[in-house]
């Protein structure tokens, strides 16, 4: 398949588009990457995603695929004799599935309170994200990588905890990922981010961390 | 594939659980239905899903598969030779699993609130539901069914609007789906309740039609 015209708008600081340059790079696809300022979209992102304006949109052959999640499992597909992303075996693909989901739908929605909480509060949100990554730590036991012996679509979906919860922690206050609370996800951290293709895409953490000050300050004054 | 041990652990009304049964049925696939009562969950289904606890559960070959969506794409895989509810296409695929995803996450938050709304509050969310509905009718365009010329995986995923929405109507008294407001959909209810797979997995009207009433004056009163 040609690799012409594969095109990511994106935004540097956000863990949903680094998915899809991970996938991207572990295909060996070399991509055209445009920034966008989210306070003032471009048209071109806009034609491209017209129903939830959002980023990550990749652009394949002129076509739009949105959604991060999506746009992983399409270009497993479109470059499917590259690195395997997906397990094979469909029973393993579900439950990759059913992880990344929970990740997102569960997790997610359990770490975003600690960014602003404070005192008391924060004690027990950070709980409640503890409880969360414990649960899908499980998918982890017994194995170096979510995917088994290599990174894969899991890895990719719930990667970004290993570079971004750490700026969370340090810009919050909070500690979430301990070795006495989550050891397995902590030693995944590091294995996660050692890989080079993780990595060599990484936005820069003086930059990321910054955002995230001048962010949590809007927030809490608002 | 061996098809001995296809369990479907569900309940009888929900129509995330129809959507599993159809996908099962698609693929000639004959399985074992176990009723849950939700409001006292048996052990087989918590063992099976002790995560999120709730149906449906596909369990093939001893292991448990959760979250219907994912069911289905699982169900696809698993009898691959059989009738292919997934399109062929990588964008294709994408494009389905994107639209999949607008109505479970936009689409079905806008129709449950008409469930309990009642006089001016009804008539805005029946309009907000409209407007979701008419963002994902914009993918029956030019098309008999969301599939194309026969239903796939979009369809079996949205396929329940087609029988319970007019329920929520008659137990609310609004009008959603109309000809004027959303004539390609409505003409898709139709097509899609003659296919005999469909129609054969229905629970009966007067049954779904008095549980629904029943629940709607609990959450009135409560």
């Amino acid at each position: 398949m040609a690799e012409k015209g594969v095109k990511v708008f994106g935004m540097w600081a956000s863990p949903m588009v680094i998915r899809v340059e991970w996938a991207l790079r572990l295909k060996g696809v070399v991509y055209e990457y445009v920034d966008e300022d989210l306070a003032s979209k471009s048209d071109a992102l806009l034609r491209r995603n017209p129903v939830t304006k959002k980023v990550p949109v990749l652009v394949h052959d002129g076509k739009p695929i949105v959604e991060s999640t999506i746009i992983v499992e399409y270009i497993d597909e479109a470059w499917k004799d590259g690195y395997p992303i997906m397990p094979a075996d469909p029973h393993d693909r579900a439950q990759a599935r059913f992880w990344a989901r929970f990740a997102d739908d569960k997790c997610n929605a359990a770490i975003y309170p600690v960014f602003t909480a404070t005192g008391k509060a924060q004690r027990e949100v950070v709980r409640e994200a503890q409880r969360c990554l414990k649960t899908l730590e499980t998918a982890l036991e017994g194995k170096k990588f979510f995917g088994g012996d290599a990174i894969g679509y899991l890895d990719v979906v719930v990667g970004w905890y290993a570079y971004w919860l750490p700026v969370i922690e340090e810009v919050s206050g909070a500690s979430i990922v301990t070795d006495e609370e989550l050891p397995l996800m902590k030693a995944w951290f590091d294995r996660f981010l050692a890989v080079d293709v993780v990595k060599d895409t990484l936005p820069p953490r003086d930059k990321l961390l910054a955002l995230n000050m001048a962010r949590r300050a809007q927030l809490l004054s608002a």
